[in-house]
C-alpha cells in the first residue's frame, strides 16, 4: 500500500469567516492511526454550527473556538485507506460522514451515543490532521492545522475521520452523484428527524410543533408527516420557511411575526393547532429561548418538550416548580436525535429513496471553489442547506 | 334501605389551625349521588397537603383554600351505600381512599390519570357534604361544610367519597386493625413508592438519590430497595430521618447540614454517593428550590429529575438551555406516583405483607380525639406520618 503523505486541498479558516480569515490551500496529511480511515469527499454540507467554530474570535474565550483548523462536519465520499482496527469498512466503500463518541463512557455503554459524556471535547476540538504545504521542508513535521471536527473535517477533499464517524453505505445501490446530494444527512436532517423517530417516536396520536424551520426543523416536519402525526405546526418568521413547512406536510403554520403583531397570542395559536390542547410534542429547533418558553407553555399535559437547538450559552428556560408537577411535562434535550448512525443513516436513505424524505427541496449545491458564495446563502438564510462538491 | 339522613361526627377546619379555628363538631351528611359511596371511616392518615390547605388565612388568594371545611386524604374504611351508578364496591367492603379525577380529559383516557386537567379543582375544592347537627331547623337544608378534598375529606367518622377515590381491598384478607395501619396508603406513601416504581421504574442498573425525607421520600427509599437499585442516596438535615432512611434501604445518607458546613459541597456528596456519576434517577420530594437545584447538578447524564414536592408556589427551577440540551437530563414533574390506584394500592399491601414495604417504622397512632396533638406531633417532626383512628 502507498504510504507516501496525501496531499490535497482543504478550506483552511486561520480566524473567523466574516473577517476574511478562510482560504482554500494545499495541504499534506498526517498518517492515520488504527481507528481511522482516510476519506475520499464526494461533497460537504454546510451547517451553523461551522460558523459558531468558524467565524468567533479566539480570544473571547468561547469553548470549541480555534484556529487555525479545518472545520465541516457533514460529508460523503469513498474510503482510501483503513487503519489496522477498523473493519466496518474497505476501500472503495461509499460513506458517508457524522458524529463521533467515545465508547467507554456510561452513556456510550448504554446509548444514545450522542450523549457521550466526552461529546463536546471529542467533536468540538478534534486534533491535528493537516499541514500547510507551505511549510518549509525544515518545519516540523507535526500537522499544524486541527482536523477530526465531529471526527472529520469534511471540508477538505481528502481527509482522515474517526471510525466511528464513518457510516458504510454501501450495498444501497448509491451513484456519486447520490452522494453528492446526501452529502448533508450526518447532521442536521438526521437531528431532525431522528428527534421525531427515535427520541419523540411519535405517531398518530401525536400533535409535533416544531420551532424554527431550518435543515433541521423542516427535517422534523418531514419526520412528523412519515410518522403520521395528527397535527404538525410549523413556527417560523420567516415566510417562505412556512411555505416550505407546509410543502413538507406541516398541517399548521404560525408566523411569529403576525401573531405577536395582530393577536400577541403565540401560545394560544400554536395550541389552537396543535389540536386545541396544546402539542403533545414541541421540538425547539430555533434555540430561540421566548420560543422555548412559548412552547413550554403551550404543551399540554403530559407533553413532552424537546430542545434541539443550542441557543446562546447564557440562554435559561425557567420552569415553575409547582405547575410543572401538576402538569407532568417534560423538559429534556437531544443530540443528533438519539441516532445510532450506523443504523438509522441508511434508514434514512431508504426513505429518500421511497419519496418519504424529500429532502432536495432544502438544499442547493455549489462548487467548492464557490465556498463563498455557499456560506454567505446559509448566512443571509436564502438556502436552508448549502451543498459543497469537489 | 334507611335513607335517613346520615348523622356523624367530623373534625371541621373553621378557619386556619394555628388559630384555633378547626374543632370536632357533630354533623349531618347530605344524600350520596350515583357515582358516590358512604363509607364508614376506620382511620385517617394526616398529611402537610392537609395543613396547607386547612392552616393558611383565606383571604390570601391562595388557590384551593377555603373554609369550612372537612379536610383529610388518606383513609381506610367499610362501605355502607354506594351510588346507582357504582359496581365496584358494596355495603361491607373494606376499602381505602385515594385521589380522585374527571375521567374524561385527554389526560384520563390514555393516563396518567393524577395528570387529570382538572386535577386541581377535583381534588383540592371538593363540594358541599356536610351541614353542622347545630343549625336551626329553620336553616336550609342544603349543606354548608365542604367535602370531597381529594374526592373523600376523610376526617369525619362518616363521609362521602367519590367513586374513583375508592378503592375496594376486599379479597386481601384485611382485618380492622390491618385498616387502621394502612389508612395512610392513599397519598405520600403511594405517591413515593410509586414514582419509584410507576415513573422511574427503577432497577438494580440504577443509582437513586431521595431529596427530603418525610413519608414520600422515605416510601421511594422502601421501593428503591425493593427495585434492588444499586446505589440509594437519602438526603436530608435531619438525622433521625437519615438514621430512619439507612434502615429501610438507603445505602448513602447526605446530611445537608453536615456537607454545607464542612465542604459545601452537597453536588459532589450526591454525585458521590451515586455510585461517582452522580444519580440516574432524583426524585425531589422536599419541595425546596435548592435542593432541587443540587439534584439537578448532580444528576448524570441521561438522568430523569423528578419533581414530587410542590413547593412554593412561586418556586421556579433554572434550566441553562445549551448544557441541558448536551446532557439529555430530563425534569418533570409527576403526581401520586403515576398510580392506577385499583391495581396499586393493592400491590403495595402485598409488599407489606411480604415484609417489603415496613411502613410502620414511619406511622404513630392517635385517637381521633387527640387530633391535636396528632397534628402537633407532624409540624414538630417527631412523627413522620400520624394515623388518627376513630
Amino acid at each position: 500500500m502507498d504510504s507516501s503523505p496525501v496531499k490535497s486541498r482543504a478550506l483552511v479558516a486561520r480566524g473567523p469567516f466574516s473577517e476574511g480569515k478562510w482560504a482554500m490551500e494545499d495541504v499534506t496529511l498526517r498518517e492515520i492511526q488504527e481507528d481511522e480511515v482516510l476519506v475520499e469527499m464526494v461533497a460537504s454540507g454546510l451547517c451553523h454550527t461551522d460558523l459558531h467554530c468558524g467565524d468567533t474570535p479566539d480570544d473571547k474565550g468561547v469553548p470549541g473556538v480555534y484556529y487555525p483548523r479545518v472545520l465541516g462536519h457533514e460529508g460523503s465520499g469513498y474510503v482510501q485507506k483503513v487503519g489496522s482496527a477498523v473493519t466496518h469498512v474497505q476501500p472503495g466503500d461509499p460513506v458517508l460522514l457524522s458524529f463521533t463518541y467515545c465508547g467507554s463512557c456510561h452513556v456510550c455503554k448504554t446509548g444514545p451515543v450522542s450523549h457521550c459524556t466526552s461529546f463536546f471535547q471529542i467533536n468540538f476540538l478534534g486534533g491535528p490532521v493537516f499541514t500547510p504545504q507551505s511549510a518549509s521542508a525544515s518545519d516540523d513535521k507535526a500537522p499544524t492545522l486541527g482536523g477530526l471536527f465531529f471526527g472529520q473535517s469534511s471540508f477538505a477533499q481528502h481527509t482522515i475521520a474517526s471510525a466511528k464517524s464513518v457510516v458504510n453505505v454501501a450495498g444501497l445501490g448509491l451513484t456519486r452523484d447520490d452522494l453528492k446530494l446526501l452529502a448533508p444527512f450526518g447532521c442536521g436532517l438526521l437531528t431532525g428527524s431522528g428527534t421525531v423517530a427515535n427520541v419523540a417516536k411519535a405517531g398518530p396520536d401525536d400533535a409535533v410543533a416544531v420551532m424554527g424551520l431550518g435543515g433541521v426543523g423542516l427535517a422534523a416536519v418531514m419526520a412528523a408527516k412519515n410518522s403520521g402525526c395528527a397535527q404538525i405546526v410549523g413556527v417560523d418568521r420567516v415566510p417562505a420557511r412556512l411555505a416550505l413547512a407546509r410543502k413538507l406536510g406541516a398541517t399548521h403554520v404560525v408566523d411569529t411575526t403576525e401573531v405577536s403583531a395582530t393577536t400577541g397570542d403565540l401560545v394560544g395559536a400554536i395550541r389552537d393547532a396543535a389540536g386545541g390542547l396544546g402539542p403533545t410534542v414541541a421540538i425547539d429547533a430555533s434555540g430561540h429561548q421566548p420560543l422555548v418558553m412559548a412552547a413550554v407553555e403551550a404543551t399540554r399535559h403530559m407533553g413532552r418538550i424537546i430542545q434541539v437547538g443550542a441557543g446562546m450559552p447564557d440562554a435559561v428556560v425557567h420552569l415553575p416548580m409547582q405547575a410543572w408537577m401538576d402538569t407532568g411535562k417534560q423538559y429534556f434535550g437531544a443530540v443528533m436525535g438519539h441516532s445510532d448512525t450506523a443504523e438509522y443513516i441508511p434508514r434514512m436513505i431508504r426513505w429518500w429513496k421511497d419519496g418519504d424524505f424529500p429532502f432536495e427541496t432544502l438544499v442547493q449545491s455549489f462548487s467548492f471553489d464557490d465556498w463563498e458564495v455557499a456560506i454567505a446563502s446559509m448566512i443571509k438564510g436564502t438556502v436552508v442547506k448549502p451543498i459543497m462538491v469537489w
